[in-house]
């Protein structure tokens, strides 16, 4: 098996190793939420600091209790009984495909850890390429064919992942789109995992959020977790609503011989952040201002600089496509895939971001993510700051960091004169507003 | 894939339920260390509650220079480089089956979850009887015949595992054995897992522990963790002691890919915890005495009741053999099988208990494992009372509950006309000690 370190994670570490010896980076490589603990929830882990029994695999009573409120008020009915706690949603969505078993249809692009999970779990996944402007899910209509020519090679193909709102696109899958994929999902028989990670992020909370787990309630696991709406990656919890007892046995057995169970006291914290009490939904709702904000900010400069980019619904991630836009004059080196691009980026600008490829796109395509959550300052007082300032991208560190990315755009795209189409810059970015 | 959750955490939630519906059970199923988390623990994950970034994959490096110095304290001089940290020395075992690859030579009987974990790795384990008295490790004359057939039969037989001290056995493996192993590893060119969590409950501090890292330096993992020296089962932290930096690489990547990191308030506790400060040296200490003297309580009144056990010499565990020793008029049901035994003892006594079964043990043989650590109190101030009291045999709970073995094994067992041959209790209780 030819097994590598996450790209994102090597991604962060390589910069960090970058800055310690003293060089200026921009580091948009890393889905990090860039955020400060909210003072609620440190207080809530350090009163469950004398928490230290294992605990039940599924999680403690009051986590799952919680975690099934938040779910039935956003119109999924969740009984208790259902929900699997575990480390991260990173270990919980491994743990489902050793528990669906079988091989997993992956929309491309899509996340860098679902398809070295399936290849961990001894599967291997069936990429589907996305709808234009509707990431995180593969396209309904090609999924049909490319399971059945699966099946038809002796592949066992038993699910479907989605991730609403995406990463690495920072759109949003449309309601028709995800009704489209449940039928897909009945008609061939596929279990749908959906990634909800971002979902407390979409950028206009009137968008129209649809869960896969409301069109096809019977097939569906919804993940999700804190590492990004209350950025407590670094807490490792995530949380899985399953569709059934069978599927949550399954899961269950796989996680009490992988991880056993979530730090207790960090159980105790998001047992209280899934309440949803008002300090914390206020702290999410300035996340997500912000988050948005910073991320049409960048699509701003993007589509300034004549770099196909989808506006961001979600998140903080953008998925620009450089395709045609490199000034030839300048490139002095690969520029002819996603990571030479990326390397490009990173040692002749100083700007870390990752390659299409490791989420899945053709290396040749010149799409590279980028995530814009860890521009809101080096210290907590700069992320307390960003995350109250009125307008953020006034504050002179985020501007700084806005600027250094103008400036990588200025050397690496041909000159405006050269530009071939696109809508003027100010409309793209009123058109990323709504 | 057959599936089925982790024996000893089915076997908790088992009794935890029936204890909510009235029943008395003494829970000697579960192998949770049953004392509270020392109060400067507390304050170091309080003092960190806001960290929650990802930090690196292989642990902040504080924890891996503490771990490190903690090796190095040990005979095992130790690079923080070659430190890998997880959540809990289980996930490590589980990246580590798959950083290595193919099957894996365990000894029987051994703890329930490397058999399983292997299954959902995609690995076989080659089971090899343990030597009596020295449980933990297979047997190195039984290893290489082992080794060739299964290769001959052309399986890929890559690593051995040893758990020193053992679970379920309670017994430690001597020096002569570890050599033995090292010399058949090397022969046979098989990494070493050494799972070393119960390594400072050594009940004797002289007992002349000796590391496979010691004997066979360049072919041995060490795998620990803070869940049973400082009771932190629930914080979900271990750490990993790599030979090279090739295996290192491969197992960051799993762990990349699976967990990220422990919780980083918790990673920064156990930091401080790896510095060996003196409070929670004497707190170890104070544990080992009390798991020692509970384990020798129950090894004598398996003896005294004619049930042949190993004297118990680390960790708090006990491996009882009932074969020849069961009143067959009081055998109302099947006691033709571990599982049938621990049935009979959780049902008609209120005795829960693992059978060895589950531990990889012939079904048919009559031996289960007993965990002695939840006997210590049901509460915070009991379990101090514990740690502190001059004989913690005469605190009412705990000998209440040795009553409730006693009673146990009084109907269980024939009576004491029907023995045959064995040493007097006093005397084993003597050797236990040595």
């Amino acid at each position: 098996m030819n097994i590598t370190v996450s790209a994102t994670l090597a991604a962060n570490e390589e910069i960090d190793r970058r800055r310690r010896a003293g060089h200026r980076v921009l580091n948009l490589a890393f889905g990090e939420a860039g955020l400060p603990v909210h003072p609620a929830l440190q207080e809530r882990l350090s009163a469950a600091a004398g928490q230290n029994g294992y605990g039940p695999v599924a999680g403690a009573a009051a986590l799952r209790e919680a975690a099934a409120g938040y779910w039935t008020r956003r119109r999924l009915p969740t009984d208790p009984g259902l929900v699997v706690c575990g480390p991260g949603s990173k270990p919980l969505l491994y743990g489902l495909l050793l528990a669906i078993g079988g091989d997993i249809v992956l929309p491309v692009p899509s996340w860098v850890s679902y398809a070295a999970q399936a290849e961990l779990a001894g599967a291997r996944s069936l990429p589907v390429p996305a709808l234009p402007g509707g990431g995180g899910a593969p396209d309904p209509e090609r999924v049909v064919p490319a399971v059945l020519r699966a099946r038809a090679a002796g592949r066992d193909v038993r699910s479907l992942l989605v991730t609403l709102p995406d990463n690495p696109s920072g759109t949003l899958a449309g309601a028709d789109t995800v009704k489209q994929l449940a039928e897909v999902a009945r008609e061939l028989d596929l279990v749908i995992v959906s990634d909800e990670i971002y979902r407390d992020l979409v950028h206009d909370p009137d968008a129209g959020f649809l869960s896969p787990a409301e069109a096809a309630p019977e097939r569906t696991v919804v993940t999700s977790g804190l590492s990004k709406s209350l950025a407590l990656g670094g807490w490792r919890i995530g949380v899985a609503r399953l569709p059934s007892a069978r599927l949550r046995d399954r899961l269950l057995a796989v996680a009490s011989e992988i991880w056993s169970s979530p730090a207790a006291p960090v159980q105790q914290a998001a047992a209280y952040a899934y309440t949803e009490p008002p300090e914390l939904v206020e702290r999410i709702g300035r996340s997500r201002r912000l988050h948005a904000a910073v991320a049409r900010a960048v699509h701003a400069r993007l589509t300034a600089a004549g770099v196909r980019t989808a506006a961001p619904q979600g998140g903080f991630y953008l998925y620009p496509d450089f395709t045609g836009r490199l000034d030839p004059s300048r490139a002095g080196r690969d520029v002819s895939t996603s990571a030479g691009l990326a390397a490009l980026l990173l040692d002749a600008y100083g700007v870390g971001v990752l390659p299409g490829h490791a989420f899945g796109d053709d290396p040749a395509a010149l799409r590279v993510r980028m995530a814009t959550s860890l521009l809101y300052g080096g210290t907590t007082e700069q992320r307390l700051a960003a995350l109250s300032a009125p307008d953020p991208l006034a504050l002179p560190w985020i501007a700084a960091s806005l600027d250094h990315l103008g400036e990588a755009l200025d050397g690496l795209v041909a000159p405006r004169s050269a530009r071939r189409g696109g809508p003027p810059p100010d409309r793209v970015v009123r058109c990323s507003d709504r």
